[in-house]
């Protein structure tokens, strides 16, 4: 096994200067789920394949990792479970699922909204509710790989289930301002409502198609009004419930006051807008400028199960090539249903960390402090040299500042060029002079200047 | 599916309780680490198999989780591949593995030594050697689930790639000490050398035999001498050389002067004791305690690729029911060498953190500020005053003070108690009394007592 060794494609490893700018966003997001009142949890990278399975539609089940069983697996199949050789050639999906199931009972975590829901569930006699919990994670998808789309990736989640109340709607803008004033990221919060989408699917006598409806117009930026229309054409809409559809499609016909007259029939509809206005209104008395936050019925989101506000956040910075959205979230009212407790109202967003990383990276945005590491070097001599450094060492590190010692005693520019690569901005040489003396000989990396220092001149100037 | 949702077994969900807690042992350990000049890398959860495979023992690789393959992944089976009906009743285990590599081509990494390893080798161009990393991240075994042993849990590695030098052994054991005092744990930090184990097999007359000399050794604490006699006779070794070994096993009997004579002829023997005594002087003089620090012939450390020094941490105090280790680690001469970068010296530790996360919940070891979240909850009286606190909430906030408002107006007691079992330890209170006198009512939840106070004042007391 000399083969050049690689990794799973759409994986990543990530070197310290990476980890340094992954942990300045994960640092910050999470500093901001905080001092909003989240608290953090953590669920297995393995679930049982039933708790993931048909959460995440047909596709979704697709992209599942699955875990092979422990042990000689094959020995629990069966003739009724056992495909028949002939059969490997030409197999339908269910005889694959069936197989799969016989084979594997546990897969990685696809998001982290489902295992939340089952967590919640299992401990609901444990939880205090309305519980605000956070969550940041690797999740796993079986996706093509492709620019800004991995096979693990992080997803930091707040969410508050077991309260019906828009203030949590509210509070959730306000983090996702903070995440990305903090980050220095421009960013545009296009929001909208599933009850508004519920009024239009009614307005246009298709209550029951509501999420044909929102999927279609979700894809309003990528195939323009004609191409809605052609879609729901296709899907057999009548002809006058698509033209009552165009003033809500165009940006330049509808108005508050349009959209209003529109729903006015619709007690769904109302309600949505009131929601929709509250939202607006209270943000702004928040503190979140008119233009960051953008009430755009155009905005679906493919998940079912969303019943109330919806957000996407988008990068609003003409420097960036990033379209997609890098946050995004909603209030559902049954989302842990599925197990078994129904009736608890939730609402979360998700931060995509590796997005976010990726526009960070792209617009060059990282502050200088985020690469702080190792202050302090000090050079090896060897021998007493060494010994002397050694216990020096250990006196600047009762500072708690972070320095160390380069471990063999090689040409000095082999050990200057390690405090260069590691950018460590100061490097401290500890010769005979220096020991008689009692000074350190303390080199600024930067500008080249060498000084001889006492111990608490060394620490006023690299701590 | 309203089956009553669970999880894998050796797995486990984390509450906000228990994160606070595990956090607190994560962040203990790479303060150490960074204060020493490590570096963190994070490398992906599944590594192809190939590079997992044949590292950790036949035991190990059957405990290696397998990622099923994407797809219709029996459509690359074929005649040659895939088992017979009539086989899979009774199957042997390279038919087996045969079919499993069939079908699965990535796994979850098993520790993090081996894919650290692949990392170096695979960005060795990119990397500033000595390369000093840190690493702490999940691993997935399929072991028997049992007391303090699980299928998911976390290791922190710290290792440095790239130098020979002994002052990294030092370092290391400063490391554990620094990590364990901070911690308010009580350890003895056993340890010894391969060269030792490798010249005490010489002397046997067994040299190709050290690891299994090595492995009857390490089971002393369990089986006592009389077993290790036992298992070496029944493994074939002479009884002279068996003999020979009694003065090693015995504390009553060995000092470092029999040892050292014991030992005087081998040339490794003589390199293995002088490293030994070159560790145990300066981690004195780097002000480790003696009785900390424990030179103990008769450990061993399981894996085969350790040459040099190696160690293995254990809580020292009675009240203490662990016995099994909470740390380990050693040097190694060749890891790399597997995938094809050789001669590269390495020396690491690995932090258990699960199992010290038992050990400070049975000793009851974290401090009270460990407990630290949310320090201030604005109850709802709904309506202006909900809009008002809403406002003041956000001015706590901009002071960095983690607070949060009850998003719902229900009964007071309800607040109360929500507040109570978040150990919220302050709630505002503000009603038409305190709108109008510009005041906020604020209640210790600890004490009870009730003040009506300024913002600054307020700001003063919860900070």
């Amino acid at each position: 096994m000399a083969n050049k060794p690689s990794i799973p494609k759409g994986t990543r490893d990530f070197s310290p200067e990476e980890m340094v700018r992954r942990n300045y966003i994960f640092d910050t997001i999470r500093s901001v789920f905080k001092k909003y009142g989240y608290q953090p949890i953590e669920t297995p990278a393995m679930e049982l394949t039933q708790t993931l399975m048909g959460k995440y539609g047909e596709e979704g089940d697709r992209l599942i990792f699955r875990i092979l069983n422990s042990g000689n697996y094959l020995q629990e199949l069966n003739d009724a479970n056992f495909p028949f050789r002939t059969q490997i050639y030409n197999l339908d999906n269910r005889t694959l699922r069936f197989f799969s199931d016989s084979i594997s009972e546990k897969a990685l975590r696809y998001d982290l909204t489902v295992p939340f829901a089952r967590y919640v569930v299992m401990h609901q006699n444990e939880i205090t509710f309305p519980f605000k919990r956070y969550q940041i994670q690797p999740v796993w998808r079986g996706d093509r790989p492709a620019k800004g789309r991995y096979r693990e990736f992080f997803q930091c989640d707040a969410d508050v289930i077991g309260s019906n109340s828009l203030i949590n709607e509210i509070e959730l803008v306000q983090m996702i301002d903070e995440v990305f004033t903090a980050l220095g990221v421009s960013v545009k919060i296009h929001y909208s409502n599933r009850k508004v989408i519920q009024a239009i699917a009614e307005v246009l006598d298709y209550p029951h198609r509501m999420i044909e409806i929102a999927v279609a117009i979700d894809k309003l930026d990528k195939i323009g009004i004609e191409g809605v229309n052609k879609e729901l054409r296709e899907n057999n809409f009548a002809e006058d419930s698509i033209e009552k559809l165009q003033m809500i499609m165009d940006p330049s016909k509808r108005t508050p006051e349009s959209i209003a007259a529109f729903l006015s029939g619709s007690a769904i509809g109302k309600k949505g807008l009131e929601e929709v206005s509250y939202l607006s209104t209270n943000s702004k008395l928040m503190g979140i400028a008119e233009e960051k936050l953008f009430f755009d019925v155009s905005l679906a989101r493919g998940l079912n199960y969303y019943t109330g506000t919806i957000f996407e956040v988008k990068v609003n910075d003409s420097r960036s090539t990033f379209t997609s959205s890098i946050c995004g979230g909603g209030r559902y009212d049954d989302l842990t249903g599925i197990f078994g407790l129904p009736n608890l109202s939730g609402v979360g967003i998700s931060f995509g960390a590796d997005r976010i990383y990726d526009v960070l990276n792209e617009l060059n945005l990282y502050p200088e402090s985020v690469t702080a590491g190792t202050r302090l070097l000090f050079a090896n001599f060897g021998g007493e040299d060494e010994m002397h450094s050694l216990k020096l060492l250990k006196q600047v590190r009762e500072k708690g500042i972070a320095a160390e010692i380069y471990p063999d005693n090689v040409k000095m520019g082999k050990q200057f060029t390690y405090a260069d690569k590691k950018k460590i901005p100061f490097v401290a040489i500890i010769g005979e002079n220096e020991r008689t003396s009692g000074k350190i000989m303390l080199k600024n990396m930067q500008s080249g200047e060498q000084q001889a220092v006492s111990f608490e001149e060394l620490i006023g100037k690299i701590g």
